[in-house]
């Protein structure tokens, strides 16, 4: 590249995106570690487009009616903190800069949300921000529709690599949003023909722009450092009704020795060469020194969305009350107050009626309570509504043809559904839900991770929580997940028993700020074993005594979800030869762990043997059947050791052995 | 549709075909459950593939020059068992096609590789299918460069549906062949336009033949109920030296009152609508009867495989002695007998040499010992060859201009190059590893979880195992994947501790015949723990007593991988205070479980304190925690609970307490 030839054509550009380029180089120098050339390549394309376009308020951050912007590219992490510190923002200090990658530091190896403001999104693990950004763009499309273009009236710019673009959740993405027109999404592909092992063309020769038209996109093709055309192309995309790909041929570490290899993706530290390559830059200030006038003239971009940001807060407060009430408790993910009373009145009847009926069939008629009140949810399946049980009659469905439908077909993929879901959530205004069977939580655990790790209350309900899923077999029958759903930190895995425990897990998912909820669903019908309304929450309490023991307490049979019915017919069985046997419903054993001590020895105290029944893997329940001070526990676990099989259910429950009669056994040997 | 011109246009065609869908429909019916429409839409397609092209032989169905086929629609599986039974595969008997989708048969509602010969590989889960044949072409390409045409020689064609082209990976899978211009591979998309949730298009807009166009591959477009076009298009596909994809515009449930709608997706079990579509079909036989003629008709088309065979072996005779040995050993998956003398010599040497060296280095060294010697390995990496040390120099790179290439650059795509290795595996004649970062097993987990549940033993790479990993930061910091791939059944997760341990792990990998390996390796340097030589693989028991106690046992430490060295030192603590203990490595809980009891016992003997050290969640560690027979138990865990960090590796240790003084201090408030 003719370094000097771009100086000189577009001088005052040209300082503003060294400033990104000189911060990058900088910062991974001290830090000794990152990836310093994906920030030098598209330097060019975020100065123009945060020159020109981006609306934002450096000193409001979180202001609804901003435009988003995500770096899916993750590693190029220096890029965005070099953005934020040169527009601003509050809290991105130089300090933050030269402590890049270091403990305590907000600017993390990759760019983690919550640790600064102006990170919309965790990204690193490649392909999941442009798959969020589908989900920002459709919760701007809804919100749209509800509150009108006055109030929500914004675009998601997006950065993506030839990583982002070869994992599969790319593919899933480009198809939802081509399908669904999301003509206010734009994503520049940062073109630069580099991976780390390599040109790019060592594994993969597709023809991006043939690619992302075929899903339905438009696509325009520049040169990603004329900053003339990278104008013009962004006003192109604008005004697509289409989602729009600018792919912007690019230099990977630009200006440096290392440009247009794959060395230059990584951190590029040596001293005489970035020392040479701030030479050609015509940059002349020391390690972390922006000269005041480019730092002026970046700072003075957050001004024209401050404006905007002062217009729009103007037009939002002549909104109904009722409406600014609406917006401002959906985007504090605050549930309405009238929740907890419905549920409660739902619990009671239905403690009233007792209907046998499975948990995903509950699910479908708690959201039927539940979604007429919340308009900030946004259901969806992954191809099995009808099996998901996911659809609710008033959600009317997302489409080009009706923007404000809250339910999602989004198809067979359930990666992207988890992606798009946790765009929802950061976008704000939206608590999505969505469905599949839970052995696919296999294919969405990229996302599922992220939304622990982002702490967003994305809602997964999983249909079909074991071998009760029955004919299909062992490909589709969840074993192990639980256990490693668990196992994530930061996740509250929910297997109710009941219509009334679905309600109450409903209700845990529903209020959650901080936290993502699986709900573990049965397939087959299940007896109602809360037959004795509550008002309160049991479930909050991730464990609870369902039957305490008739005359002296010998057993304790702990089980979750459809098994809690097993543990209390084997109750029936053991209590008739005059055992005194306890079951204690554990819905969720992340909560049960968070309850004071006090509590859990209530519910589990030492002494009596311990049965725990589930229908997966004993993984996750030896710290049940343990006992928390490590004394004697006489210990047993009715469950799975291995994979399922394709049979009816009622088969493999008698095969694999985790009936009533194998519980009351099993419980009747530690007594021996 | 016009049922009526088809039968008459194609007579003997027809009723070939209509064997299929009167097979599917009886035995959904009898099953009532399963998938009616695939298999009758796409029996003409089936038909016309197996009359005049597929090569094999249903006599013997594992020949290894055979053609291979691949229901990537798995939940079409009533079409492969029918294929398999009208064609004679030994074991496919009509009564298995009664017993569809019950107890204890061999057709399982979907395809379970091992249930039944000529099953090539397990699908149901979208994509798989689809993603496995990549691997099944590249096996073969490689295996045509080192035996010759004259051995290896044959195709690869897959049935995939729109579920498949909808989940992200088949995207990696069509970029994969694209780039290496898999010529004998050749998809048929059964394009119906159905999925369960609706037509196609409320989910998807995809111009599916451009997308493929855009990855390289030659496309034709037919109808797939015509059987002259669909032998044409096959011909064409075979002529063209790309990945060939047949877009079959088709009609689901064809002739059936649910043709074209969603219901006929699922299971069509009307007597009275079954009744019709029968007659449509002009078939008058009763549920299961196949007349003479037509099953005569399906079992010539073996005939010509069944030649085809015994002309290659004349062929394979003619190769030399040492040249059959060594395809028949690698088709046995036998290692070499010279493997384990090679790995013996390796470690003591290293035991002797007792360098200090990261996991994933002592990896990249022991493949250097390893590739020569084993000619069936196949490398490679999700674009992180240079970190995952997956690469060695006499592999050469595959490509289409090195087909005898042994290692792949996957690009960043790490769930196809997972399906593609177990595709690799079950082509036969092939033993794959591949490499990500740990954290990304995330990704990878759909094919993953196949490999265990098909038996095949798929070698994972996966390096960066922990907050080791250090600036990169908790999104590639694995943290619960230690549990939760140990969670899985039939999946083996070694974590060596040093380059001793990790040439016992690769031993153990690469003489797996059933069972996936998983081999977690640390990013930082390990000192070598095992400086005496031992000629047994002591990793091969799972755990094993590394140093013993001096004087009274009063506390046994137990660790894997990273952590083990932190035990030792933690143990000199403990000694220099008269505390006599124990340090037992732990580099595969699961196959240490299968050890005989006396064994553990031996290891792990009740009455001193226990401490687990890992830099992962404590969920399986209880198990040992807790001792065997629930005998008191003073134990204490020292590991993760949380997210990581973005920082440097040692800072992280000390931060989230993970350090030799930890360890002696947890031990130490145990025995207070």
């Amino acid at each position: 590249m003719d370094i000097a030839a771009l100086r000189t054509a577009h001088p005052d550009h040209w300082m503003k995106a060294a400033a990104i380029r000189t911060l990058t180089l900088d910062a991974v120098a001290a830090a000794n570690s990152g990836h310093s050339g994906m920030p030098m390549g598209m330097a060019d394309v975020a100065t123009v487009l945060y020159e020109k376009h981006l609306r934002f308020d450096p000193k409001d951050a979180n202001w609804p009616d901003r435009d988003r912007f995500i770096l899916s590219a993750g590693h190029g992490s220096m890029l965005l903190y070099s953005l934020l510190y040169l527009t601003g923002y509050e809290g991105m200090d130089l300090q933050q800069l030269k402590d890049f990658r270091q403990w305590g530091a907000k600017t993390a190896g990759h760019p983690e949300y919550g640790h600064a403001a102006g990170i919309e999104t965790t990204t690193g693990p490649l392909g999941q921000g442009i798959a969020n950004s589908v989900g920002f763009a459709i919760a701007e499309e809804i919100q749209r529709a509800r509150y009108g273009k006055n109030i929500v009236n914004h675009r998601t710019y997006v950065i993506a690599g030839d990583g982002c673009l070869m994992e599969g959740v790319s593919q899933e993405a480009i198809g939802l949003a081509g399908k669904h027109e999301l003509g206010n999404l734009i994503v520049f592909w940062d073109n630069n023909n580099i991976t780390i092992d390599g040109t790019v063309d060592i594994a993969d020769k597709t023809d991006q722009v043939m690619r992302f038209e075929a899903s339905g996109w438009h696509v325009i093709s520049i040169d990603g450092h004329d900053p003339e055309a990278i104008d013009k192309a962004i006003i192109a995309a604008q005004k697509d009704p289409r989602p729009s790909m600018v792919a912007c041929k690019t230099h990977i570490a630009l200006g440096h020795a290392a440009q247009d290899t794959s060395k230059g993706h990584g951190a590029l530290t040596d001293p005489d060469q970035l020392k040479a390559a701030k030479e050609a830059y015509g940059w002349t200030g020391g390690p972390f020194e922006i000269p005041a006038d480019v730092k002026a003239g970046w700072e003075a971009m957050g001004e024209r969305g401050a404006a905007a940001r002062a217009e729009w807060q103007d037009r939002f407060l002549k909104l109904s009350g009722t409406k600014q009430a609406e917006f401002n408790r959906a985007y504090a993910l605050e549930a309405p107050k009238k929740l907890a009373s419905a549920i409660r009145a739902f619990k009671k009847q239905m403690a009233e009626e007792a209907p046998k009926l499975a948990t995903r069939a509950a699910s479908e008629k708690v959201l039927g309570v539940v979604n007429p009140i919340m308009k900030e949810t946004i259901g969806g399946s992954a191809d099995l509504t009808g099996s998901n049980n996911t659809k609710t009659a008033d959600l009317g469905v997302f489409e080009p043809e009706n923007r404000g439908g809250r339910y999602i077909y989004y198809g067979i993929r359930e990666h992207g559904m988890a992606a798009a879901m946790n765009g929802m959530v950061l976008h704000g205004g939206a608590r999505p839900y969505g469905g599949t069977f839970m052995c696919f939580t296999d294919y969405a655990r990229g996302s599922m991770r992220l939304s622990a790790l982002m702490q967003v209350p994305t809602t997964y309900v999983m249909t079909h929580d074991s071998i009760g899923l029955g004919e299909d077999g062992p490909t589709h029958q969840p074993v192990e997940h639980l256990a490693l759903l668990r196992a994530t930190p930061n996740t509250h895995v929910f297997r109710p028993a009941d219509i009334v425990e679905t309600a109450e897990a409903w209700e845990c998912a529903l209020t959650a700020k901080t936290t993502p909820h699986v709900l573990a669903l049965s397939r087959q019908g299940l007896p109602c074993v809360r037959k004795e309304h509550k008002a309160k929450n049991l479930s909050a309490q991730g464990g609870y005594v369902l039957a305490d023991a008739e005359g002296k307490r010998q057993v304790i049979l702990m089980a979750s979800g459809s098994e809690v019915s097993v543990a209390m017919e084997a109750r029936d069985i053991l209590q008739a030869e005059g055992i005194g046997t306890r079951v204690v419903s554990m819905p969720c054993m992340e909560v049960f762990a968070e309850q004071d001590e006090s509590y859990r020895k209530r519910v589990l105290p030492g002494g009596p043997a311990r049965v725990a029944i589930e229908a997966g893997v004993r993984q996750g329940w030896d710290q049940w059947l343990l006992g928390e001070r490590g004394r004697e526990q006489k210990a047993a676990f009715v469950g799975m050791d291995s994979f399922g099989a394709s049979a009816p259910a009622g088969t493999l429950f008698e095969k694999f052995g985790i009936t009533a009669k194998d519980t009351s056994e099993a419980a009747k040997a530690l007594l021996k």
